[in-house]
């Protein structure tokens, strides 16, 4: 009998199951008569028939699949298009783009910093960022969550390349970076800036432009910024945003752009078409705004411990991580799907409900929602 | 004036141009006259209309994208329609889609290998596993390339869990892993096999199913694969296959399938009809083969330095970046697109040119493909 290289997997499983952290995965149907305050759908363009007719019509022309990496076969005049698009309506020279937002992530961080450099991470950032941190070779400094002044102590501690990485956004409790701060604190130490602005895009700025643009640094020779189109844009991928000299070399020495197969052209078609309805309808961004603090509002009127949104994102604190399960799933029986937080999803091991607003959320749906998550909350100890 | 952060950038784009070595990208138009060499649309399936047609329809009744991830809003019923039949065709117990090949790996290589483990990786890896290495807490052994013997001495000399990590059939040189006997020696000493089959899936074992299935080690307890859904399938995506206690274990703590949106419906749906075509016309498997071979036998008795083909990439050794890059152009002119890999892309530092069989070629297409490769060759000094 040869040993088992997989028994360890059923230990950490019984202790997962034990501790009520297990997860698996629920597949939901095409059509719910749920309502969703899970998703990162902000807009509520993932199904606008705008854009689910620009992915049909991009898969029709152009194939399901890129056949490539960008550098071989993978690069499609369609790709170009989302390329010079992003970077117009987002205010930078030049894009790039990937499979995912993470494989974004990835490239960035890891081209931009390296041997002999430091690398600034916020606490709070994305898997992803912190992916990029330990795949780098570069020296990474994690700071403290949202903290200019000890990046700034950080930076004048090194001597040669830096750069500090950051959500523009925090993906759990909803809040912003402090872009301005930091984007001074860099300039006086000559670093560059490279921020995550996945939860930005389609939300903050003039129309929707991005946290980037609402913080003036849009097109900034030492800023670049990396999107997702996934969550406002309602489709798949990732980008990069930048000087045109850093997306070349991107293209040069990104091993997630190089070494990966280009995005589908039906997501990269959605993508345009989400981007061009943005431009059209650029009181999307305002309205899912609006949503947000309505619900911060409502559930800080009830009593609950929620962060004052900055984007989309509103969360919402749990006694516990049984506490939080229970209460989502107290809400989904009532109709509602809402996000349920636990560790180590969390930085912090604090659970919490995630909220996210839509813009195509209506009055009615709002105060429904809210009915259910004041009516099914835990009794507070 | 602030300091340039990026002015590092400038001098290795002037090492890059001195060197021969820059890279840019060519968009390509939705049709073209050009015959294609270069793709990994082994099967001809990315344009099929029913794979394209089913993107269409996946867009249509699920949304342009998956709208979270996979944990949260991100499974739909098609991701799990294609995790079913992925698992089923190619023998293994269970599956799980993710958003590329490359967060596939990434997600492998991390959640199967930690702290105290040993990694033995081939030197002649994929980016993607390296990277996984790279990210994952065990040591990491790189072992001389398809050198089962080395592999042997060096799990002989660890105590501890640990796990062979190769490509099955490798991207550059397309000559295959000796699975079987990899698979011998991890037995022997309790390790696990993890198995990227990103080039084998399609186009190896019966009816495409699969080096593993070939190797006959589909649903081996101790055997793990990866595939990507963006070659053979003609889609995007990628995907894990291998016994469903390890599928669990990647669902609970595999960061690029946590952290990362789900893959968009369309790719999913596109996926799903190139598996079906492919259970009723396996024929193309053996087809895409026979090209290949057609292809080697044809560039030797041209006299070229071509590797013998395992599957479907057949690679010819070029006297340097320059020659290479030269004689794609000249292919290129002559109406075929031909892969060209160059350094950084290849581990040995030398240039090839990269010819990928596809199952849709006629003979007549082939014969004028090995007419323009041999008669732009470089003189051989
Ligand atoms: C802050 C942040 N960055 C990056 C990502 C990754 O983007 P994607 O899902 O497109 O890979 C996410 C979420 O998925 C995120 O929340
Ligand atoms: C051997 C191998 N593994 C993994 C990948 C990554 O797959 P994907 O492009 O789907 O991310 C590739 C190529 O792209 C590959 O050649």
């Amino acid at each position: 009998m040869p040993q088992d290289p997989f028994a360890w997997i059923d230990e950490r499983a019984a202790v997962r199951r034990a501790a009520g952290l297990a997860r698996g995965l629920r597949p939901r149907p095409a059509e719910s008569p749920l309502l969703d305050l899970a998703s990162n759908d902000y807009l509520g363009l993932a199904r606008h028939p705008e854009v689910t007719e620009a992915a049909a019509a991009a898969a029709r022309a152009w194939g399901a699949g890129a056949t490539g990496s960008r550098l071989v076969t993978g690069s499609t005049e369609l790709h170009a298009e989302l390329e010079a698009a992003l970077a117009d309506f987002c205010g930078f020279e030049s894009a790039l783009v990937l499979s995912s937002g993470y494989a974004a992530n990835l490239a960035v961080v890891t081209a931009l910093t390296g041997h002999g450099t430091l690398a600034v991470s916020d606490a709070a950032n994305h898997a992803s960022l912190i992916d990029g941190c330990r795949l780098s070779r570069a020296r990474t400094a994690v700071v403290p969550h949202a903290d200019p002044d000890t990046v700034a102590k950080t930076l004048a501690g090194h001597t040669g390349g830096a750069a500090v990485v950051t959500d523009s956004v925090f993906s759990v409790d909803g809040d912003a970076a402090p872009l301005g701060r930091l984007a001074e604190v860099c300039r006086a130490h000559g670093a560059a800036l490279l921020v995550d602005d996945a939860h930005g895009l389609g939300v903050l700025g003039p129309g929707g432009r991005g946290a980037p643009s609402a913080a003036g640094l849009a097109g900034a020779p030492d800023t670049v910024a990396t999107v997702t189109l996934s969550k406002s844009l309602g489709s798949q991928g990732g980008a990069v945003l930048g000087p045109a000299r850093v997306i070349d070399h991107l293209v040069n020495t990104a091993r997630t752009f190089i070494f990966d197969t280009g995005l589908a052209p039906a997501a990269t078609g959605a993508a345009l078409a989400s981007l061009r309805l943005l431009r059209r309808e650029p009181r999307r961004a305002a309205r899912v705004r609006a949503v947000a603090t309505a619900l911060h509002e409502r559930l800080t009127a009830a009593g609950l411990d929620a962060v004052r949104p900055d984007a989309a994102v509103v969360s919402v604190r749990a006694p516990s991580p049984d506490a939080a399960v229970r209460w989502a799933a107290e809400c989904r029986a009532a109709g509602l799907v809402v996000g349920c937080f636990r560790p180590p999803s969390v930085p912090d091991g604090v659970s919490r409900l995630r909220l996210t607003a839509r813009a195509d959320l209506t009055d009615g749906q709002l105060a429904r929602a809210m009915e259910v998550v004041t009516g099914t909350a835990p009794v507070r100890g």
